[in-house]
């Protein structure tokens, strides 16, 4: 074994090559590695320097872009081996993944258990699942649903592998909605209400999945939201609420993993979006959650009976783990506010905050209600006097200076970012508006480049019931690059239902 | 959209990056295209060149192994466009795969019609789908099993992906060996007695796909297997029959994609078995099929139920497109032969076939119980007579001479190779073997090399049954580097039991 492990030491270089989430390496074909280890190419390796490993896809090089006795590595392997210009690294096989066996046991008919949840999760965290391994375990969750035993163990596991929150103080209120519905970007404008209320909820939220935009891509127009563990605590202890992204600080980090598959997947798991999102509640130390389940034909939960079986997994498993729920459906039909993308729902947003003449009311009715939820759950006021509340707190301006508080605790309040590519879709004929396709309208404002170009996406200018006469504008879409227009353009022309019109 | 297509011009470099089933590009993370198109790390972009294109999944590049007006690309997108260097290529945005929302609708609950199915294996064969897309189709039709008309409905679009092969004659017979058992390598000496005897067997096999062999890879060790539509014909109508890899004669060619994925998740989907077996089977235009399942604790098939689910599938599936079947369960609870991977196995064939006294007798009842199964399916002997008639083929030497005369016309016949680095594994007390555990078996001659190292693989001294006193060989390890038997070794240290004893 040890003449093998001399053969195998290379000189690292850095190549440079970017690819989040997965390390790669590449070795000469002819190199005396690859002929006594028999290593193929694409072939899982494991890379070693001083005691740190990783795991690595191979690939093989027939030109001269490396020496025969160097082994080129992928920014991600050059980071997480901490390495520096003209160390040697050794390359060996990736020891067999024996966690995925337990997939593949419940691919044909098996369950997972606490331990076998736990060895999952662990190995996806390090990375030593492939996409190959992920898409299998996210497809197999989707065809055969997690019972509820399955989502309490996968939750524990994901809770596990990360950081967790520990507060003085109770109870720590939380709120989560259930994605899908564009534009429905009700978080800010609920942190806000409930800490100017007084009671405590330091909220972590995620980046657009299937979406164009997450919670954290809209705040993070508006203020920094990558902050530490020790940077959102001090948030939170001065403003009693922050709006971090939940994967800057370390909590339950299997989900960012996850996240990247789902995208190219094009679909969520129930059962590891219910440990998902209640991994980060219980690791984020919360007692209360309201959840916000929007129920609509094109959203993510389509029916009164899925919304109504997702319910009954999120409230059990939270109560496995002590956390209290309160499930609220909400109509999902349409839209939420104007704007579907980053910078244009954080228009919105503030608009709603500040009392706005002109700001959304569907927005503004949707955050109340929520936030009256919270207040409720939390025993902060009488059952029955929490919209009532929280409409107060919105109405005097204690939101909006709760808000701005906290922007600054967080880093300072930005100005959105403005598209410099826009373009007008107009009606092709009169009538009324029957119905909005949001994963339709989800798809062009992703097109378009939301979430990753924040000023990117839609701006609905119809809602389900207004007249429209030919030519007028349905919807602008917003692009930072010609292209990114041009290509949403170009889908929307081969789509053209997200607006469904009668004759009135 | 013409100003993009400007922008998104560079120059080809050929990078010399090898990764067989799928195409890379890199780019500057810098560059025009990048910036204007908005292109992430890791999206599937499209290549173009001369009305050719290719879509290939992007790697931003940070370094100076590339100018910012360049696009690296991998050998597989290099050879696909055809290219030269100077060459300029384009590159936009991969259209949505449109296909993968039928994959999509499955997993929630949905099933495949025909264009459906044709949709989805046209792209899978254009290799649109990247490897999640891949992982999450295999998943899919194991956790939720492909129904009847979905597996004639994915076995058609096979076909229709490929050549077919017509033949002037009838009956053109052949055989399938749902695969799983170490050693178990029937064929070509099914093929020598059959075509002996004056039938037409037109033979195409398949590569190892998580076995440690398969028959093209057994066969290549004794003659060329990569024969051309072409020199397949000519070598069948000389000879009657041809043992040739299914590969390189581009029958049904989706299955080499899905085998690559299937490898990784390391289990078989059914339904796209069944539809991978048969479609291959139509295409070569065969009209009568014998199909061994094995049956065993620790073989693909492991129950008499699941057995008689495959054989209903597959008699089902075969009656829709005129194919005559004869199903024959066997013993599958311990290796067939002695030898497992390509050339050991290769060398009990041989054997066999010249009637050599110690040559295995459990390889050479299985090839006389199947091969006098397809006298009579094709009606050259009386039901009842087939077994007989084919012992009578292989004990006088007949057999043995047409193998010869196949292998001559295939290229020629070769000696196989043989290891140079073998390690005997013996047993650590007395006992009597009371079981081989197949899988571990196939796993550590794997790990061996086989079957990419075709000398590589597992000698087995003790069957079922066998009496073994401590410190005898159970088996021989072959590899053809040090690195690898090192690395089966390991493996087999931390997994001692492949041999289960008894005390007698």
């Amino acid at each position: 074994m040890k003449g093998g492990q001399s053969l195998s030491a290379l000189r690292a270089r850095r190549l440079g090559v970017v690819a989040p989430g997965a390390a790669f390496v590449f070795l000469r074909s002819d190199c005396g590695v690859c002929r006594s280890e028999g290593f193929d190419a694409r072939a899982q390796v494991e890379i070693h320097h001083k005691g740190r490993s990783v795991t690595a896809t191979l690939f093989h090089v027939i030109s001269d872009i490396l020496e025969s006795d160097e082994a080129g590595l992928s920014e991600a392997a050059w980071q997480q081996l901490g390495l520096e210009q003209g160390d040697v690294v050794t390359v060996t096989h990736a020891p067999p993944l024996a966690s995925f066996s337990i997939v593949r046991r419940r691919v044909f008919g098996g369950r997972i258990d606490d331990e076998g949840a736990r060895e999952v999760i662990a190995d996806v965290v390090a990375q030593q699942y492939s996409d190959i391994h992920l898409a299998a375990f996210l497809t197999d969750c989707s065809a055969t649903p997690l019972d509820e035993p399955e989502m309490i163990a996968l939750t524990r596991a994901m809770v596990e592998t990360g950081d967790r929150l520990h507060w003085n103080q109770a109870p720590i209120v939380d709120k989560h909605c259930v994605g899908g519905l564009p534009g429905n970007r009700t978080t800010p404008i609920i942190v806000s209400i409930v800490a100017a209320f007084g009671l405590t909820m330091p909220k972590t939220s995620s980046r657009g999945i299937t979406s164009p935009a997450g919670t954290a891509d809209v705040m993070e127009t508006l203020a920094p939201v990558n902050l530490s563990l020790t940077a959102m605590r001090r948030v939170v202890e001065r403003e009693g609420g922050c709006i971090v992204w939940g994967g800057s600080v370390h909590l339950a980090p299997s989900d960012d993993i996850l996240i990247r598959v789902s995208r190219a997947l094009d679909f969520d798991a129930q059962g590891p979006m219910v440990a998902s999102v209640l991994s980060k509640k219980i690791a984020a130390g919360s007692t209360h959650v309201v959840i916000d389940i929007p129920v609509g034909p094109s959203v993510k939960v389509r029916s009164e009976k899925a919304a109504a079986s997702l319910a009954t997994s999120l409230a059990s498993v939270a109560q496995a783990f002590g956390v209290r729920t309160r499930i609220i459906k909400t109509d999902g039909r349409q839209p939420v506010g104007r704007g579907v993308g980053p910078a244009l729902e954080a228009r919105d947003v503030v608009a709603v905050l500040r009392g706005e003449p002109d700001a959304p009311q569907d927005l503004r009715d949707r955050a109340v209600t929520l936030a009256g939820a919270v207040l409720e759950l939390a025993g902060a006021v009488e059952a029955g006097k929490g919209t009532k509340t929280a409409r107060e707190v919105l109405d005097d301006g204690r939101a909006w200076k709760k808000f701005l508080r906290i922007a600054e605790a967080q880093g300072g309040l930005r100005e959105p970012p403005v598209a410099p590519h826009t373009r007008a879709v107009t009606a092709s004929t009169d009538g009324l508006v029957a119905a909005i396709d949001c994963r339709k309208l989800a798809r062009v404002a992703k097109l378009a480049g939301a979430p990753g170009a924040p000023a990117a996406g839609a701006e609905i200018h119809k809602r389900i019931g207004d007249p429209v006469t030919m030519g007028e504008p349905l919807l602008t879409l917003h692009a930072e690059t010609p292209g990114e227009l041009d290509y949403a353009i170009a889908f929307l022309l081969g789509e053209p239902d997200i607006f469904m019109l009668t004759t009135p």
